[in-house]
Protein backbone atom coordinates (compact mmCIF):
# COMPACT_ATOMS: atom_id res chain seq x y z
CA UNK A 1 0.00 0.00 0.00
CA UNK A 2 1.08 3.63 -0.90
CA UNK A 3 1.05 6.79 0.94
CA UNK A 4 0.72 9.90 -1.05
CA UNK A 5 1.34 13.52 0.59
CA UNK A 6 1.04 15.90 -2.01
CA UNK A 7 -1.53 16.79 -4.28
CA UNK A 8 1.49 16.89 -7.57
CA UNK A 9 2.75 13.13 -6.51
CA UNK A 10 -0.96 12.06 -6.22
CA UNK A 11 -1.99 13.31 -9.50
CA UNK A 12 1.36 11.87 -11.18
CA UNK A 13 0.02 8.66 -9.98
CA UNK A 14 -3.72 8.91 -11.14
CA UNK A 15 -2.47 9.95 -14.04
CA UNK A 16 -0.44 6.48 -14.97
CA UNK A 17 -2.80 4.26 -13.35
CA UNK A 18 -4.99 6.09 -16.04
CA UNK A 19 -3.01 5.41 -19.00
CA UNK A 20 -2.29 1.46 -17.56
CA UNK A 21 -6.82 1.17 -18.39
CA UNK A 22 -7.16 1.16 -14.39
CA UNK A 23 -9.97 2.10 -12.64
CA UNK A 24 -9.77 4.20 -9.59
CA UNK A 25 -12.12 4.44 -7.02
CA UNK A 26 -11.96 7.63 -4.34
CA UNK A 27 -13.18 6.76 -0.50
CA UNK A 28 -13.11 10.32 1.05
CA UNK A 29 -12.83 10.27 5.08
CA UNK A 30 -11.54 12.26 7.85
CA UNK A 31 -9.84 9.19 9.37
CA UNK A 32 -10.53 7.95 12.84
CA UNK A 33 -12.13 4.93 10.58
CA UNK A 34 -14.84 2.36 12.14
CA UNK A 35 -16.82 -0.23 10.16
CA UNK A 36 -18.69 2.63 8.11
CA UNK A 37 -15.79 3.44 6.17
CA UNK A 38 -14.56 0.06 5.53
CA UNK A 39 -17.96 -0.73 4.24
CA UNK A 40 -16.93 1.83 1.62
CA UNK A 41 -13.86 0.56 0.96
CA UNK A 42 -15.15 -3.23 0.43
CA UNK A 43 -18.03 -1.33 -1.63
CA UNK A 44 -15.21 0.89 -3.83
CA UNK A 45 -13.15 -2.35 -4.17
CA UNK A 46 -15.66 -4.23 -5.97
CA UNK A 47 -16.10 -0.62 -8.41
CA UNK A 48 -12.71 0.19 -9.22
CA UNK A 49 -9.67 -1.69 -9.82
CA UNK A 50 -7.27 0.81 -7.64
CA UNK A 51 -8.77 2.34 -4.35
CA UNK A 52 -7.64 5.26 -3.16
CA UNK A 53 -8.47 6.56 0.32
CA UNK A 54 -8.07 9.77 1.32
CA UNK A 55 -7.95 10.88 5.41
CA UNK A 56 -7.95 14.69 5.84
CA UNK A 57 -9.76 16.24 8.62
CA UNK A 58 -11.05 19.24 6.53
CA UNK A 59 -11.06 22.39 8.59
CA UNK A 60 -13.65 23.85 5.92
CA UNK A 61 -16.76 21.96 7.24
CA UNK A 62 -16.17 22.92 10.91
CA UNK A 63 -17.69 25.50 12.15
CA UNK A 64 -15.89 27.98 14.34
CA UNK A 65 -17.38 26.60 17.78
CA UNK A 66 -16.95 22.89 16.30
CA UNK A 67 -14.69 19.93 17.17
CA UNK A 68 -12.02 20.45 14.59
CA UNK A 69 -9.50 20.38 17.11
CA UNK A 70 -10.69 18.04 19.69
CA UNK A 71 -11.73 15.50 16.40
CA UNK A 72 -10.19 12.52 16.89
CA UNK A 73 -6.69 11.25 14.77
CA UNK A 74 -4.67 8.38 15.09
CA UNK A 75 -2.93 7.73 11.68
CA UNK A 76 -1.22 4.54 12.42
CA UNK A 77 -4.32 3.30 13.60
CA UNK A 78 -6.41 4.29 10.19
CA UNK A 79 -3.57 2.98 8.22
CA UNK A 80 -3.13 -0.44 9.97
CA UNK A 81 -7.44 -0.60 9.26
CA UNK A 82 -6.35 -0.37 5.44
CA UNK A 83 -3.69 -2.37 5.14
CA UNK A 84 -6.16 -5.44 6.44
CA UNK A 85 -8.42 -4.19 4.43
CA UNK A 86 -6.87 -3.91 1.48
CA UNK A 87 -6.75 -0.60 0.27
CA UNK A 88 -4.08 0.38 -2.27
CA UNK A 89 -3.15 4.01 -1.54
CA UNK A 90 -3.94 6.21 0.95
CA UNK A 91 -3.81 9.90 0.31
CA UNK A 92 -2.87 11.77 3.05
CA UNK A 93 -1.91 15.47 2.40
CA UNK A 94 -0.97 17.79 5.39
CA UNK A 95 -3.35 20.91 6.06
CA UNK A 96 -0.92 23.20 3.80
CA UNK A 97 -0.91 21.22 1.07
CA UNK A 98 -4.88 21.60 0.72
CA UNK A 99 -5.20 25.03 1.99
CA UNK A 100 -1.96 27.27 1.75
CA UNK A 101 -2.76 31.16 3.71
CA UNK A 102 -3.10 32.16 -0.12
CA UNK A 103 -6.09 30.18 -0.52
CA UNK A 104 -9.33 31.83 -1.72
CA UNK A 105 -11.56 29.32 -3.86
CA UNK A 106 -15.31 28.10 -2.64
CA UNK A 107 -17.44 25.49 -4.50
CA UNK A 108 -21.11 26.21 -3.12
CA UNK A 109 -24.14 24.34 -3.74
CA UNK A 110 -27.44 26.69 -3.34
CA UNK A 111 -30.99 25.24 -2.25
CA UNK A 112 -30.44 21.84 -1.14
CA UNK A 113 -27.78 22.71 1.51
CA UNK A 114 -29.97 25.56 3.15
CA UNK A 115 -32.16 23.48 5.42
CA UNK A 116 -31.20 20.35 8.03
CA UNK A 117 -27.16 19.85 8.50
CA UNK A 118 -26.73 23.11 6.14
CA UNK A 119 -28.92 25.42 8.55
CA UNK A 120 -27.49 24.37 11.57
CA UNK A 121 -24.00 24.52 10.54
CA UNK A 122 -23.28 27.47 8.22
CA UNK A 123 -20.56 27.01 5.90
CA UNK A 124 -20.39 23.40 6.51
CA UNK A 125 -21.63 22.30 3.04
CA UNK A 126 -19.57 24.54 1.23
CA UNK A 127 -16.36 23.12 2.94
CA UNK A 128 -17.33 19.86 2.13
CA UNK A 129 -17.95 20.56 -1.80
CA UNK A 130 -14.84 22.60 -1.54
CA UNK A 131 -12.64 19.70 -0.36
CA UNK A 132 -14.54 17.18 -2.73
CA UNK A 133 -13.85 18.77 -5.27
CA UNK A 134 -10.36 19.08 -4.69
CA UNK A 135 -10.16 15.07 -3.82
CA UNK A 136 -11.59 14.59 -7.43
CA UNK A 137 -9.10 17.13 -9.19
CA UNK A 138 -6.15 15.14 -7.18
CA UNK A 139 -6.83 11.69 -6.98
CA UNK A 140 -8.93 11.61 -10.53
CA UNK A 141 -11.24 8.78 -9.22
CA UNK A 142 -13.90 7.40 -12.15
CA UNK A 143 -16.18 6.82 -9.32
CA UNK A 144 -16.33 7.77 -5.45
CA UNK A 145 -18.14 6.03 -2.54
CA UNK A 146 -19.99 7.96 0.43
CA UNK A 147 -21.54 7.12 2.93
CA UNK A 148 -25.70 7.09 3.34
CA UNK A 149 -25.40 8.08 7.08
CA UNK A 150 -24.51 11.39 5.57
CA UNK A 151 -27.95 11.61 3.63
CA UNK A 152 -28.05 15.65 2.65
CA UNK A 153 -24.52 15.66 1.99
CA UNK A 154 -24.56 12.73 -0.31
CA UNK A 155 -27.28 14.78 -1.92
CA UNK A 156 -25.21 17.73 -2.54
CA UNK A 157 -22.13 16.11 -3.59
CA UNK A 158 -24.19 14.43 -6.26
CA UNK A 159 -26.33 18.05 -7.28
CA UNK A 160 -22.44 19.38 -7.66
CA UNK A 161 -20.87 16.40 -9.56
CA UNK A 162 -24.09 16.51 -12.50
CA UNK A 163 -23.61 20.63 -12.38
CA UNK A 164 -19.84 21.12 -12.36
CA UNK A 165 -19.89 18.17 -15.11
CA UNK A 166 -17.49 15.90 -13.15
CA UNK A 167 -16.96 12.64 -15.25
CA UNK A 168 -16.85 10.84 -12.05
CA UNK A 169 -19.72 8.17 -10.68
CA UNK A 170 -21.25 8.74 -7.41
CA UNK A 171 -21.88 5.54 -5.45
CA UNK A 172 -23.02 5.08 -2.13
CA UNK A 173 -23.47 2.75 0.68
CA UNK A 174 -26.01 1.95 3.22
CA UNK A 175 -25.64 2.77 6.92
CA UNK A 176 -23.37 0.47 9.17
CA UNK A 177 -24.46 0.03 12.51
CA UNK A 178 -23.18 -1.21 15.80
CA UNK A 179 -24.98 -4.11 17.59
CA UNK A 180 -27.38 -2.24 19.45
CA UNK A 181 -28.07 -0.31 16.01
CA UNK A 182 -26.71 2.81 17.10
CA UNK A 183 -25.03 4.43 13.32
CA UNK A 184 -21.36 4.49 13.45
CA UNK A 185 -19.81 7.35 13.37
CA UNK A 186 -15.81 9.00 14.62
CA UNK A 187 -17.80 11.19 17.36
CA UNK A 188 -19.44 8.41 19.14
CA UNK A 189 -16.26 8.09 20.55
CA UNK A 190 -17.55 11.56 22.21
CA UNK A 191 -20.21 9.84 24.00
CA UNK A 192 -19.70 9.18 27.89
CA UNK A 193 -21.74 5.48 28.87
CA UNK A 194 -24.70 6.79 29.78
CA UNK A 195 -25.00 9.14 26.74
CA UNK A 196 -23.81 5.69 24.32
CA UNK A 197 -27.03 4.85 25.70
CA UNK A 198 -29.21 7.54 25.42
CA UNK A 199 -27.77 7.89 21.66
CA UNK A 200 -29.79 4.83 20.84
CA UNK A 201 -32.98 6.92 20.84
CA UNK A 202 -31.83 8.20 17.31
CA UNK A 203 -32.67 4.82 15.72
CA UNK A 204 -35.28 3.92 17.93
CA UNK A 205 -37.32 7.13 17.01
CA UNK A 206 -36.62 6.14 13.03
CA UNK A 207 -38.25 3.37 13.55
CA UNK A 208 -40.88 4.62 15.84
CA UNK A 209 -41.43 6.61 13.02
CA UNK A 210 -41.39 3.31 9.98
CA UNK A 211 -43.96 1.69 12.64
CA UNK A 212 -46.43 4.31 12.80
CA UNK A 213 -46.34 4.70 8.63
CA UNK A 214 -46.61 0.69 8.00
CA UNK A 215 -50.02 1.23 10.76
CA UNK A 216 -50.96 3.72 8.63
CA UNK A 217 -50.32 7.28 9.73
CA UNK A 218 -49.79 9.92 6.83
CA UNK A 219 -49.54 12.91 8.69
CA UNK A 220 -46.20 14.15 9.34
CA UNK A 221 -47.16 16.35 11.95
CA UNK A 222 -48.76 13.74 13.99
CA UNK A 223 -45.59 11.79 12.74
CA UNK A 224 -42.95 14.57 13.73
CA UNK A 225 -44.83 15.03 17.35
CA UNK A 226 -45.08 11.48 18.04
CA UNK A 227 -40.97 10.68 17.65
CA UNK A 228 -40.62 14.54 19.38
CA UNK A 229 -42.22 13.02 21.99
CA UNK A 230 -40.45 10.26 22.17
CA UNK A 231 -37.18 11.53 22.20
CA UNK A 232 -37.86 14.30 24.98
CA UNK A 233 -38.44 12.06 27.43
CA UNK A 234 -34.72 11.94 27.96
CA UNK A 235 -33.17 14.14 29.92
CA UNK A 236 -30.02 14.99 28.22
CA UNK A 237 -31.38 14.82 24.55
CA UNK A 238 -32.73 17.77 22.31
CA UNK A 239 -33.42 18.20 18.83
CA UNK A 240 -31.81 20.01 16.34
CA UNK A 241 -33.99 18.56 13.50
CA UNK A 242 -36.68 16.06 12.51
CA UNK A 243 -38.11 16.18 8.60
CA UNK A 244 -39.70 13.59 6.75
CA UNK A 245 -38.22 14.44 3.04
CA UNK A 246 -38.73 13.32 -0.49
CA UNK A 247 -35.84 11.33 -0.65
CA UNK A 248 -34.46 12.60 -4.12
CA UNK A 249 -35.30 16.37 -3.90
CA UNK A 250 -34.99 16.68 0.13
CA UNK A 251 -38.53 18.74 -0.13
CA UNK A 252 -40.46 18.35 3.12
CA UNK A 253 -43.46 16.35 2.84
CA UNK A 254 -46.69 16.91 4.39
CA UNK A 255 -48.60 14.03 3.80
CA UNK A 256 -47.18 10.72 2.99
CA UNK A 257 -47.69 9.35 -0.63
CA UNK A 258 -44.98 6.95 -1.89
CA UNK A 259 -41.27 7.11 -0.08
CA UNK A 260 -40.18 9.07 2.02
CA UNK A 261 -36.50 9.74 4.03
CA UNK A 262 -36.83 10.33 7.95
CA UNK A 263 -33.85 12.26 8.30
CA UNK A 264 -33.07 13.89 11.76
CA UNK A 265 -30.10 15.49 14.06
CA UNK A 266 -30.14 15.45 17.71
CA UNK A 267 -27.45 16.31 20.76
CA UNK A 268 -26.89 14.03 23.19
CA UNK A 269 -25.65 16.04 25.82
CA UNK A 270 -22.96 18.22 23.84
CA UNK A 271 -22.47 15.82 21.10
CA UNK A 272 -24.12 16.06 18.13
CA UNK A 273 -25.72 13.17 15.90
CA UNK A 274 -27.33 12.21 12.61
CA UNK A 275 -29.10 8.91 11.85
CA UNK A 276 -31.84 8.88 8.77
CA UNK A 277 -33.97 6.03 7.40
CA UNK A 278 -36.18 5.23 4.43
CA UNK A 279 -39.62 3.71 4.29
CA UNK A 280 -40.91 2.94 1.17
CA UNK A 281 -44.88 2.54 0.82
CA UNK B 1 -12.44 19.40 -37.70
CA UNK B 2 -15.02 17.74 -35.61
CA UNK B 3 -18.54 19.57 -33.94
CA UNK B 4 -19.25 17.77 -30.29
CA UNK B 5 -22.28 19.67 -28.64
CA UNK B 6 -22.68 17.21 -25.45
CA UNK B 7 -20.44 16.91 -22.27
CA UNK B 8 -20.28 13.28 -22.51
CA UNK B 9 -19.81 13.08 -25.89
CA UNK B 10 -16.94 15.91 -25.20
CA UNK B 11 -15.39 13.62 -21.85
CA UNK B 12 -15.74 10.34 -23.94
CA UNK B 13 -13.43 12.09 -27.02
CA UNK B 14 -11.17 13.39 -24.14
CA UNK B 15 -10.83 10.39 -22.83
CA UNK B 16 -10.11 8.77 -25.55
CA UNK B 17 -7.69 11.14 -26.65
CA UNK B 18 -5.39 11.03 -23.23
CA UNK B 19 -5.24 7.47 -23.74
CA UNK B 20 -3.78 7.62 -27.23
CA UNK B 21 -1.12 9.88 -25.21
CA UNK B 22 -2.60 12.97 -26.85
CA UNK B 23 -1.88 16.55 -25.08
CA UNK B 24 -5.18 18.52 -25.30
CA UNK B 25 -5.80 22.14 -25.30
CA UNK B 26 -8.38 24.45 -24.56
CA UNK B 27 -8.93 27.62 -26.08
CA UNK B 28 -12.33 28.69 -24.27
CA UNK B 29 -14.57 31.62 -26.59
CA UNK B 30 -18.14 33.57 -26.18
CA UNK B 31 -17.54 32.67 -30.27
CA UNK B 32 -17.72 36.42 -32.63
CA UNK B 33 -14.23 35.11 -32.88
CA UNK B 34 -11.33 37.84 -33.87
CA UNK B 35 -7.84 37.73 -34.56
CA UNK B 36 -7.19 37.79 -30.81
CA UNK B 37 -9.27 34.31 -30.26
CA UNK B 38 -6.78 33.15 -33.38
CA UNK B 39 -3.53 34.14 -31.50
CA UNK B 40 -4.90 31.73 -28.36
CA UNK B 41 -5.63 29.00 -31.01
CA UNK B 42 -2.03 29.68 -32.42
CA UNK B 43 -0.72 29.47 -29.11
CA UNK B 44 -2.50 26.25 -27.87
CA UNK B 45 -1.42 24.96 -31.29
CA UNK B 46 2.22 25.48 -30.07
CA UNK B 47 1.73 23.85 -26.57
CA UNK B 48 -0.79 20.73 -27.37
CA UNK B 49 -1.20 18.10 -29.74
CA UNK B 50 -5.25 18.69 -30.41
CA UNK B 51 -6.80 22.08 -30.14
CA UNK B 52 -10.42 22.33 -28.50
CA UNK B 53 -11.99 25.86 -28.80
CA UNK B 54 -15.09 26.35 -26.80
CA UNK B 55 -17.76 28.41 -28.35
CA UNK B 56 -20.46 29.30 -25.44
CA UNK B 57 -22.03 32.63 -24.62
CA UNK B 58 -22.54 32.07 -21.03
CA UNK B 59 -25.60 33.38 -19.19
CA UNK B 60 -23.82 33.58 -15.53
CA UNK B 61 -21.31 35.87 -16.07
CA UNK B 62 -23.44 38.50 -17.67
CA UNK B 63 -25.63 40.67 -15.28
CA UNK B 64 -29.21 41.19 -15.36
CA UNK B 65 -28.48 44.94 -17.16
CA UNK B 66 -26.10 43.32 -19.15
CA UNK B 67 -25.77 42.14 -23.12
CA UNK B 68 -26.34 38.95 -22.66
CA UNK B 69 -29.18 38.82 -25.66
CA UNK B 70 -27.33 41.48 -27.58
CA UNK B 71 -24.30 39.27 -27.77
CA UNK B 72 -22.91 38.93 -31.23
CA UNK B 73 -23.40 34.92 -31.74
CA UNK B 74 -22.48 33.59 -35.80
CA UNK B 75 -21.54 30.12 -35.44
CA UNK B 76 -21.21 29.57 -39.30
CA UNK B 77 -18.47 32.38 -39.44
CA UNK B 78 -16.96 30.99 -36.41
CA UNK B 79 -16.96 27.84 -37.91
CA UNK B 80 -15.13 28.95 -41.09
CA UNK B 81 -12.65 30.64 -39.39
CA UNK B 82 -11.60 27.79 -36.89
CA UNK B 83 -11.52 25.50 -39.60
CA UNK B 84 -9.33 27.74 -41.52
CA UNK B 85 -6.76 28.37 -37.94
CA UNK B 86 -6.53 24.43 -37.34
CA UNK B 87 -8.50 24.13 -34.82
CA UNK B 88 -9.20 20.33 -34.24
CA UNK B 89 -12.80 20.55 -32.25
CA UNK B 90 -15.25 22.72 -31.75
CA UNK B 91 -17.06 22.10 -28.48
CA UNK B 92 -20.36 24.45 -29.22
CA UNK B 93 -22.52 22.95 -26.23
CA UNK B 94 -26.24 24.35 -25.80
CA UNK B 95 -27.33 26.42 -22.93
CA UNK B 96 -29.40 24.24 -21.44
CA UNK B 97 -26.55 20.94 -21.87
CA UNK B 98 -24.80 23.71 -19.43
CA UNK B 99 -27.74 25.27 -17.36
CA UNK B 100 -30.31 22.47 -16.69
CA UNK B 101 -33.35 24.43 -14.59
CA UNK B 102 -31.98 21.95 -11.66
CA UNK B 103 -28.39 24.03 -11.45
CA UNK B 104 -27.56 25.05 -8.39
CA UNK B 105 -23.56 25.06 -8.11
CA UNK B 106 -21.08 27.88 -8.39
CA UNK B 107 -17.23 28.48 -7.78
CA UNK B 108 -16.28 31.72 -6.84
CA UNK B 109 -12.87 33.03 -5.80
CA UNK B 110 -12.43 35.48 -2.94
CA UNK B 111 -10.91 38.90 -2.69
CA UNK B 112 -9.04 38.73 -6.39
CA UNK B 113 -12.46 39.46 -7.57
CA UNK B 114 -13.88 41.98 -5.42
CA UNK B 115 -12.00 45.02 -7.06
CA UNK B 116 -12.05 46.32 -10.70
CA UNK B 117 -14.52 44.41 -13.35
CA UNK B 118 -15.70 42.76 -10.28
CA UNK B 119 -17.00 45.73 -8.22
CA UNK B 120 -18.33 47.05 -11.37
CA UNK B 121 -20.26 43.60 -12.82
CA UNK B 122 -21.13 41.66 -9.86
CA UNK B 123 -21.54 38.12 -10.12
CA UNK B 124 -19.24 38.75 -12.77
CA UNK B 125 -16.50 36.45 -11.79
CA UNK B 126 -18.62 33.87 -10.22
CA UNK B 127 -19.73 33.30 -14.10
CA UNK B 128 -16.55 32.90 -15.52
CA UNK B 129 -15.05 30.62 -12.86
CA UNK B 130 -18.27 28.50 -12.69
CA UNK B 131 -18.04 28.00 -16.55
CA UNK B 132 -14.27 27.30 -16.88
CA UNK B 133 -14.69 25.20 -14.41
CA UNK B 134 -17.12 23.19 -16.07
CA UNK B 135 -15.32 23.41 -19.33
CA UNK B 136 -12.39 22.03 -17.54
CA UNK B 137 -14.30 19.08 -16.83
CA UNK B 138 -15.62 18.16 -19.98
CA UNK B 139 -12.72 18.93 -21.75
CA UNK B 140 -10.22 17.62 -19.42
CA UNK B 141 -7.18 19.66 -21.37
CA UNK B 142 -3.40 19.54 -20.06
CA UNK B 143 -3.41 23.06 -21.18
CA UNK B 144 -6.03 26.61 -21.26
CA UNK B 145 -5.14 29.20 -22.75
CA UNK B 146 -6.20 32.24 -21.83
CA UNK B 147 -6.25 36.23 -23.24
CA UNK B 148 -4.45 38.93 -21.12
CA UNK B 149 -6.74 42.05 -22.41
CA UNK B 150 -8.90 39.92 -19.50
CA UNK B 151 -5.97 40.91 -17.07
CA UNK B 152 -8.15 39.97 -13.55
CA UNK B 153 -9.97 37.20 -15.20
CA UNK B 154 -6.13 35.33 -15.66
CA UNK B 155 -5.79 36.33 -12.27
CA UNK B 156 -8.94 34.68 -10.93
CA UNK B 157 -8.74 31.32 -13.41
CA UNK B 158 -5.22 31.11 -11.87
CA UNK B 159 -5.79 31.53 -8.60
CA UNK B 160 -9.17 29.04 -8.63
CA UNK B 161 -6.94 26.62 -10.71
CA UNK B 162 -4.16 26.12 -8.25
CA UNK B 163 -6.49 26.48 -5.01
CA UNK B 164 -8.78 23.40 -6.35
CA UNK B 165 -5.69 21.44 -7.78
CA UNK B 166 -7.04 21.42 -11.37
CA UNK B 167 -4.45 19.69 -12.81
CA UNK B 168 -4.72 22.19 -15.90
CA UNK B 169 -1.55 24.73 -17.32
CA UNK B 170 -3.37 27.98 -17.35
CA UNK B 171 -0.94 29.74 -20.28
CA UNK B 172 -1.56 33.70 -21.64
CA UNK B 173 -1.18 35.31 -24.59
CA UNK B 174 -0.47 39.29 -25.12
CA UNK B 175 -3.21 41.80 -26.28
CA UNK B 176 -3.95 41.53 -30.14
CA UNK B 177 -4.64 45.34 -31.15
CA UNK B 178 -6.10 46.56 -34.64
CA UNK B 179 -3.94 48.65 -36.62
CA UNK B 180 -4.40 51.71 -34.58
CA UNK B 181 -3.85 50.16 -31.39
CA UNK B 182 -7.88 49.52 -29.87
CA UNK B 183 -7.35 45.96 -28.18
CA UNK B 184 -9.34 42.90 -29.99
CA UNK B 185 -12.64 42.90 -28.25
CA UNK B 186 -16.21 41.22 -29.79
CA UNK B 187 -17.71 44.36 -28.06
CA UNK B 188 -15.60 46.79 -30.49
CA UNK B 189 -18.55 45.38 -32.59
CA UNK B 190 -21.20 47.71 -30.89
CA UNK B 191 -19.49 50.55 -31.85
CA UNK B 192 -20.43 53.87 -34.22
CA UNK B 193 -18.18 55.05 -36.02
CA UNK B 194 -17.71 58.17 -33.86
CA UNK B 195 -17.33 55.91 -30.85
CA UNK B 196 -14.64 53.84 -32.27
CA UNK B 197 -12.51 57.03 -32.95
CA UNK B 198 -13.24 57.67 -28.99
CA UNK B 199 -12.11 54.07 -28.34
CA UNK B 200 -8.55 55.05 -29.05
CA UNK B 201 -8.29 56.50 -26.29
CA UNK B 202 -7.82 53.71 -24.16
CA UNK B 203 -4.52 52.95 -25.76
CA UNK B 204 -3.82 56.02 -25.47
CA UNK B 205 -3.79 56.96 -21.89
CA UNK B 206 -2.05 53.77 -21.54
CA UNK B 207 0.86 55.01 -23.62
CA UNK B 208 0.45 58.19 -21.31
CA UNK B 209 0.68 56.79 -18.14
CA UNK B 210 3.81 54.90 -19.98
CA UNK B 211 5.43 57.93 -20.99
CA UNK B 212 5.08 59.80 -17.40
CA UNK B 213 6.24 56.69 -16.05
CA UNK B 214 9.14 56.53 -18.01
CA UNK B 215 10.32 60.47 -17.41
CA UNK B 216 10.37 59.42 -13.89
CA UNK B 217 6.96 60.14 -12.39
CA UNK B 218 6.53 57.46 -9.60
CA UNK B 219 3.31 59.21 -7.68
CA UNK B 220 0.14 57.09 -8.77
CA UNK B 221 -2.30 59.38 -7.62
CA UNK B 222 -0.14 62.31 -10.32
CA UNK B 223 -0.34 58.99 -13.18
CA UNK B 224 -3.87 58.54 -12.39
CA UNK B 225 -5.25 62.35 -12.29
CA UNK B 226 -2.89 63.00 -15.87
CA UNK B 227 -5.01 59.75 -17.63
CA UNK B 228 -7.85 60.69 -16.06
CA UNK B 229 -7.73 64.60 -17.36
CA UNK B 230 -7.02 63.29 -20.86
CA UNK B 231 -9.99 60.07 -21.03
CA UNK B 232 -12.56 63.49 -19.79
CA UNK B 233 -11.71 65.68 -22.46
CA UNK B 234 -13.96 63.13 -24.39
CA UNK B 235 -17.63 64.20 -24.30
CA UNK B 236 -18.90 60.96 -24.96
CA UNK B 237 -16.43 59.13 -22.19
CA UNK B 238 -16.64 57.70 -18.71
CA UNK B 239 -14.11 56.23 -16.53
CA UNK B 240 -15.53 52.96 -14.68
CA UNK B 241 -11.71 52.43 -12.90
CA UNK B 242 -8.12 53.67 -13.58
CA UNK B 243 -6.16 51.27 -11.04
CA UNK B 244 -2.00 50.81 -11.11
CA UNK B 245 -1.30 47.11 -9.99
CA UNK B 246 0.92 44.87 -8.49
CA UNK B 247 1.15 42.30 -11.74
CA UNK B 248 0.97 39.59 -9.18
CA UNK B 249 -1.30 40.64 -6.55
CA UNK B 250 -3.62 42.88 -8.26
CA UNK B 251 -3.27 45.01 -5.27
CA UNK B 252 -3.09 49.04 -5.58
CA UNK B 253 0.12 50.71 -5.88
CA UNK B 254 0.67 54.26 -4.40
CA UNK B 255 4.19 54.40 -5.55
CA UNK B 256 6.06 52.27 -7.91
CA UNK B 257 9.13 50.62 -7.40
CA UNK B 258 9.38 47.58 -10.10
CA UNK B 259 6.74 46.44 -12.42
CA UNK B 260 3.23 48.26 -12.51
CA UNK B 261 0.46 47.07 -14.33
CA UNK B 262 -1.95 49.98 -15.69
CA UNK B 263 -5.77 48.45 -16.07
CA UNK B 264 -8.67 50.98 -17.06
CA UNK B 265 -12.01 50.28 -17.75
CA UNK B 266 -13.88 52.84 -19.91
CA UNK B 267 -17.43 54.02 -21.29
CA UNK B 268 -17.28 54.73 -24.76
CA UNK B 269 -21.26 56.11 -25.10
CA UNK B 270 -22.57 52.97 -23.45
CA UNK B 271 -20.21 50.24 -24.33
CA UNK B 272 -18.03 49.21 -21.83
CA UNK B 273 -14.45 48.43 -23.04
CA UNK B 274 -11.15 47.64 -20.90
CA UNK B 275 -7.68 47.52 -21.32
CA UNK B 276 -4.59 47.14 -20.13
CA UNK B 277 -0.37 47.72 -20.02
CA UNK B 278 2.60 46.49 -18.37
CA UNK B 279 5.42 49.42 -17.88
CA UNK B 280 8.91 47.64 -16.30
CA UNK B 281 11.51 49.67 -15.39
Amino acid sequence: MKIINTVKAMQQEADSLRMAGKRIGLVPTMGALHDGHLSLLTMAKEKSDIVVVSIFVNPTQFGPDEDLDAYPRDFDRDERLLIRAGADIIYYPAVDEMYPTSYHTYVTVDTLTEKLCGASRPGHFRGVTTIVTKLFNAVKPHCAVFGEKDFQQVAVIRRMAVDLNMDVEIITAPIVREKDSLAMSSRNNYLSIEERQDALILYNSLEKARKLIREGMRDVDKISKAIEALILEKDNVSIDYINLIHPGTLEDIQHIEDSVQIVLAVFVGKIRLIDNLRVDL
